[in-house]
């Protein structure tokens, strides 16, 4: 059954919160009385959808269906969980979750809070133990991080429970050991938003100066390692004690000005917005947003590739849900091309004719095979002990022009196969549309000699019942030619 | 003539500035009184030979040559640049500075110092104004942020003359406009490294844990937008001022520690040193390194696909070597296929064989007819005035494997040609192994109308002077083939 959760306060956050659930196959009752709030979940939807498939690398499931209502009871009706992500206000939050808890006794509510404790949340409630804090990363439907903190009246069920739903829609849930005001990652933007501001105020840098000096040197850094594992390695071989007695002493030296901060003023705010200005203002936000989003899409599929960081949490929910897609699917093969993958156009596949580069298509076809030799059973286990397909030789027809933003289907329709070869006609397409054919030759080769050998009876048994389902279909026009050849 | 630095100090970041400069052709004199000075760069030039070419899509140039000396003297002779990377004692840097000016008067010195301002710097100094800092970040040879740092002494030209050696190696230099200590970027890691220790001092969280709160959120988000940029997304449609308005007021709460710094001693340190070693012990300093690196690579990749944040800098730094490049190539039709490319195979083009992947044979191909159409006179500007060959079709030929680091030759071989059209035949050669053959039509195409068109004149007569010197080759074993044909 289709699970269902809840979103009260549809703005960036709410509306990415609603995001990452609905491209996760759950169902989102939404409720907020801004007038503006369904168009501003399209917007971000509209951003999710070009960026959150692109991480993945199994089917991802049906998008779940969003409503929105006119009362919290109706939004809550048949949810498993919500995530409150309303103003910081206390008594607004106490107001919603009274709605919440007498309309869904027994719902578990995650607040998007930044600074609140669980405990203050739950002041008042008749059943504080389902009140918890869950906190997020802007955008929400990209970052995995939750921040997932307590209060002594959770029991260790509920924040099990937290931590599986965050898990579920592909976050990586941090569960905070005491509760402290701000949780983790707020504490230090606060610290550096407070730095960052004196260094404006005393004229030391600009917002596009600090920027940078961020972005091109640690900022890069703590995306994959994070504080203590990058000193580690400035500790060289000596390790983190070496780094220690060589920073340690800098504690007392006088480079912040963390001891006081600035006076917080119109002239304070003008500077920043005005230099802020300059430095973006050429972009307008949805444009930065969605610059933003594919620069994160890039981090995270670099992070993927690597099994690391942000990128094992990926690869983990890639995992979860292709289980539950196989034991869903009837794999049986049927006479029919198989879709085996699903792509876009991302920025650096256009050439400076604003089309599709050459080599991408090629490179989709690669996408296309290397999907559909997982699926036969020749993915990257049976390439490590020592065998695998290699390509022999490929005739590419290029029949259309894809553009950036283009999604793209990767059909397969083998040709003839047997123990030790497949001939592939891939198809690659945008909607009904071929914008490309490639037909390969593909031999299964023994890695450490060097030589065409059978492939593996369970490979070749997974071949040859696909093989055997394709034979029924016509050889594909444009199969078997070569370059330049007349027609017919 | 090779361009000389002289390195003073080996260690991590002394040992990643030869790096830099080495794999940028520039020639490298080392002096540093350690006996294991030599291993230690041995080590940090593993690395980098690894990593830094991974973001190169022009030729790099040959490696420069690696001296050490017994003597600062003779490390700096004949070198116009010195990076000097000792410890931070200042009376060492002084009495260090006083050699190399004695030794080489007039050589520009950079100093990696994490804090000195350039004003200690210079003190004592005859020649103040050739002293300046220039401080990098760890990796050095992959993060591209170098703070130039000047005082009053220095002149326009000074700074000038360091910002252009900085971008000779591909940095980012940020010119810091007022004398401050510890620049910008430490100031940002020294306000998150109080608020860390405290943390963890207050059983808050672990490092482990505190690195996933970076990594998993903010941390991404910094490495391509930084702080102000990000925040300005975060204020949505109504901008920075209305974040300002949102965000400001949490100076005046109690989230942050910062305004005591915790007692650095043995406990402190070895609470850090345990968590760190609990978190990151099962790797290796140098396995951490290369993880580091790999994730370093696949950031700056995406980044660089993306034209965006460092890999702007990235592009900048190819376009810039790959003109000297061209000026130095030679051009002029003969009956012989016309060397049209030089690529190394990177890290980013092998696949999980360990070959160079399928469709990186194809963007060989692209990057030799590339070249190919800019000698005839149909290259960008071309393009841009509404004309350009797009290929309709291509046979690929797999011959042979390419891996991690071979350099490849693409040449050309005009099989025929009209006005409207080409066929080329691009071999893809490791020495004089071939290891593709690309096989391609081409048509010329009016942009705006989508149709074939005859080329300009110009262009044609260059084309043709080509296909016309090319007749007189034998027709290439393997043109004309389909995919999977008998040989023959």
């Amino acid at each position: 059954m289709t699970r269902k959760a809840a979103i009260i306060g549809g703005g960036v956050i709410g509306g990415g919160w609603a995001a990452r659930f609905l491209l996760n196959g759950w169902d989102v009752g939404v409720f907020d009385p801004d007038p503006q709030a369904e168009r501003k979940i399209a917007a971000v939807m509209a951003n999710a959808r070009l960026a959150l498939p692109a991480l993945s690398d199994v089917p991802m499931p049906p998008e779940g269906k969003l409503t929105f209502h006119g009362t919290i009871g109706e939004a809550v009706e048949g949810a498993e969980y919500v995530q409150e992500s309303v103003s910081e206000r206390i008594e607004l939050k106490h107001k919603v979750y009274a709605q919440l808890q007498q309309s869904n006794p027994g719902v578990l509510i995650g607040s998007s809070t930044s600074g609140f404790k669980a405990s203050d949340l739950q002041k008042g409630s008749p059943a504080p133990e389902n009140i918890i804090v869950a906190h997020p990363f802007n955008p929400v439907y990209l970052l995995p991080l939750s921040e997932v903190s307590g209060s002594p009246k959770n029991t260790p069920e509920t924040i099990a429970k937290t931590v599986q739903i965050m898990k579920d829609i592909g976050m990586f849930p941090l569960v905070i050991r005491h509760e402290i005001d701000a949780f983790i990652g707020n504490r230090f933007l606060e610290a550096v938003w407070r730095e960052a501001l004196w260094m404006l105020k005393d004229g030391i840098a600009t917002t596009e100066e600090i920027d940078e000096a961020i972005r091109m040197g640690f900022g890069l850094r703590w995306g994959q390692m994070g504080l203590f594992e990058t000193y580690r390695i400035a500790g060289g071989e000596a390790g983190m004690k070496h780094f220690m007695a060589q920073f340690g002493p800098a504690l007392k030296w006088p480079w912040t000005k963390l001891m006081d901060v600035p006076e917080f003023n119109d002239e304070l705010v003008e500077l920043v917005s005005s230099q802020s200005d300059a430095q973006s203002g050429m972009y307008g936000i949805r444009e930065l947003e969605r610059i933003r989003d594919q620069n994160l899409v890039g981090f995270l599929r670099a992070l993927k590739e690597r099994n690391w960081g942000a990128g094992k949490v990926l690869r983990e929910h890639d995992a979860a849900r292709a289980a539950l897609f196989h034991a869903a699917t009837d794999t049986g093969p049927k006479s029919e091309p198989l879709v085996m993958a699903h792509m876009q156009v991302l920025p650096g596949w256009i050439d400076y004719n604003g089309h599709m580069t050459e080599s991408r298509y090629y490179f989709a076809n690669s996408e296309t095979i290397d999907a559909f030799l997982r699926l036969i059973g020749a993915g990257m286990d049976y390439v490590a002990a020592g065998q695998s397909y290699y390509s022999a030789e490929t005739h590419i027809r290029h029949l259309g022009e894809a553009k950036l933003g283009d999604r793209l289907t990767g059909t397969v329709q083998i040709i003839s196969a047997d123990e030790k070869r497949f001939r592939s006609f891939v198809r690659i397409q945008k909607g009904d549309e071929v914008v490309a054919t490639i037909e390969q030759l593909c031999l299964h080769v023994n890695m450490a000699e060097g030589k065409t050998v059978a492939a593996a009876p369970e490979v070749w048994a997974n071949l040859k019942a696909i093989a055997e389902a394709h034979a029924a279909l016509p050889l594909p026009e444009g199969a078997g030619r070569a370059v330049g050849q007349k027609k017919g």
